[in-house]
């Protein structure tokens, strides 16, 4: 049996408030649990979107009744909202800038309502940003210029991962994460993973939509050649129900909390990552960057010999179903242990609704 | 009679070789004269493009034999010229970089095939991005990673000039040049210019298409208050006929050359524009970022006191139309000496064919 630290997941949506027939803080926070995740940073473009005091307060009302681990907010960065968020920013995970089209309704087009985020948000908190390929670029130029740390979320492309490395060289305060997704999968059709052959099976139509798309198989070689670019991973759990995903218009989101653990091992398993790896990058790296407390008495046990399918079956996710369904891995999370109490254990939920604890709050107490 | 330096245009495209239809380095460099330009940096997207030493050869002998004032010639970056192009760099105005869409076939979408052209062309030479908005950005980026100069062609937003004015306090080395229709236009409908009220007329459809589009009114007012970050007045003399521009694929792109000086005159005598304004970003700057050598008694005249309307009829230039149809200015050219020789008076082109001269081979001799 493998003991690890709790697993931190820096970019989950929650869908709570407004959203909860695709997941909410209780079923969210169980999947975390079953992953091995024990803290999860949850995004900000809920319905409404979190993006002042008010909206701020329904979503960690929400976690405090509910959550089953614990939890940080983001702030959404809107048009007009600079001054009002940098104020939050205690409160906060951070703030998300979203800069490209994603599901939601947050968005910046204009470079003009970007500077007064980046001028205001104090700069020991972090800013994340939704940017793909040249607007990752831009985004890396504006941490340069107003010289402030940013987090690049969910980087999938080669151009991208080589440009984050440069300017790290060059001394740019920029951070970033890949999912477990833009690793293992490659744009549909085909699906054959680089790291799993044929072991993919047939996710298409619908189900195959996420921002940023799954890329080719330079790109996903591109990031596994670049690991020690990489800080963190991140789930970007974002569940979306079957029929949404199966539906005329499917919204882009993969749910991601309870694969990013057995795939990672599995990897390890295959010799192409190390348990260091997934330590720093799921553990010690979003600590940092992010200004996260350490969780006492807490860590997890797996077993890394246990070979099994992923079935959408045995998830706790609201959505019911898995890009990595029928996926052969292993490692599995047989105990999490969260502040000294027993939250998961043999595929079971024991922590309770409200065990969770704001992270930020924990701080300022 | 005003006298003034020759000016010089960084940003024109002579259409030959292979649109000789359009223009070419006969009818392009009597329109350069006729509006007191003595010297023009010629853009690569010709059919074939310039980018490599047998297509620097094709423009730069049909130069040598057709110019009537001074030249030199840009080189193209393709994917996979980088080591010849910057072999070529003493032979060349420059490195363009198509970064976004426009005339011809000349582009680089993925940015992996920017850095070599970043790491291998000459620092001393300058390397002028084609880069709206957020590209731009990156180009940005590129330069502060690289630590090389750039120089952004026609610049037309407010987010582009505002965050040009950022990275040059920041000390990153970006030049920026700005057109007469992206200061005297907005986007159509309506056309009236900020600048001259109802004067500019009906352009429309086909004959209003120019990369990068014309823009708001805001846009252009951003431009006007942030004189003092752009270097460079350039035309982007993009001659396409009447029939092309009217046609159901009109092509991008608006004659220039013979309008400048009037446009920059008029905006002086409303005093919007000082003269200096115009000799520092029409001859001290573009000198400086291009690293051109002085035309030696070379000035120009003008009748600053000159009322006349603008007039397709009366240009040089091949393609039969200007988007400044009608306009009302004050300012004419009416002579223009180069290197000692009366090139232009009184409406009459003097300098003959071939008298121009690249002013990359006289440094080199």
């Amino acid at each position: 049996m493998l003991k690890l630290p709790g697993l931190i997941d820096p970019h989950i949506h929650v869908r709570e408030p407004g959203q909860t027939h695709k997941e909410d803080w209780d079923s969210a926070t169980q999947a975390a649990l079953a992953g091995g995740v024990t803290m999860i940073l949850a995004m900000p473009n809920t319905k409404p979107p979190i993006f002042d005091n008010s909206t701020l307060d329904l979503a960690l009302s929400a976690a405090k009744g509910k959550a089953r681990c614990d939890y940080a907010q983001f702030l959404g960065a809107g048009p007009d909202n600079a001054d009002i968020a940098a104020s939050l920013a205690p409160k906060a995970a951070g703030l998300k800038m979203y800069l490209d089209s994603t599901f939601g309704e947050l968005r910046l087009d204009d470079m003009t309502l970007w500077t007064p985020h980046f001028e205001k948000f104090p700069k020991d908190f972090p800013i994340v940003l939704h940017s793909e390929s040249r607007t990752m670029a831009a985004g890396i130029l504006f941490a340069a210029i107003y010289d402030r740390p940013v987090h690049i979320a969910h980087v999938s492309l080669k151009e991208e991962i080589l440009l984050i490395k440069a300017a790290k060289e060059k001394g740019i305060k920029v951070t970033c994460e890949v999912c477990p997704h833009h690793l293992f999968l490659t744009l549909p059709p085909p699906l054959p993973s680089p790291i799993f052959g044929e072991n993919g099976g047939g996710l298409g139509g619908g189900r195959a939509e996420v921002r940023p798309h799954l890329a080719t198989k330079e790109d996903v070689e591109a990031l596994w050649q670049n690991m020690d670019v990489i800080d963190c991973f991140a789930t970007d759990h974002a569940p979306h129900t079957l029929a949404e995903k199966d539906s005329e218009n499917p919204p882009p989101g993969f749910p991601g909390l309870e694969t990013l653990l057995p795939l990672l091992l599995t990897a390890v398993d295959d010799g192409r990552l190390t348990l260091d790896d997934i330590i720093q990058k799921s553990v010690i790296n979003p600590r940092k960057i992010f200004h996260l407390p350490e969780q006492p008495e807490t860590w997890i046990e797996v077993d890394e010999s246990a070979e099994y399918e992923i079935k959408a079956e045995n998830q706790f996710t609201r959505c019911g179903w898995t890009p990595f369904e029928g996926w052969k891995v292993k490692g599995k999370v047989r105990k999490v242990v969260l502040r000294g109490k027993t939250a998961f254990e043999d595929g079971k939920i024991l922590a309770e609704q409200g065990y969770g604890r704001d992270v930020r709050v924990q701080e300022m107490e």
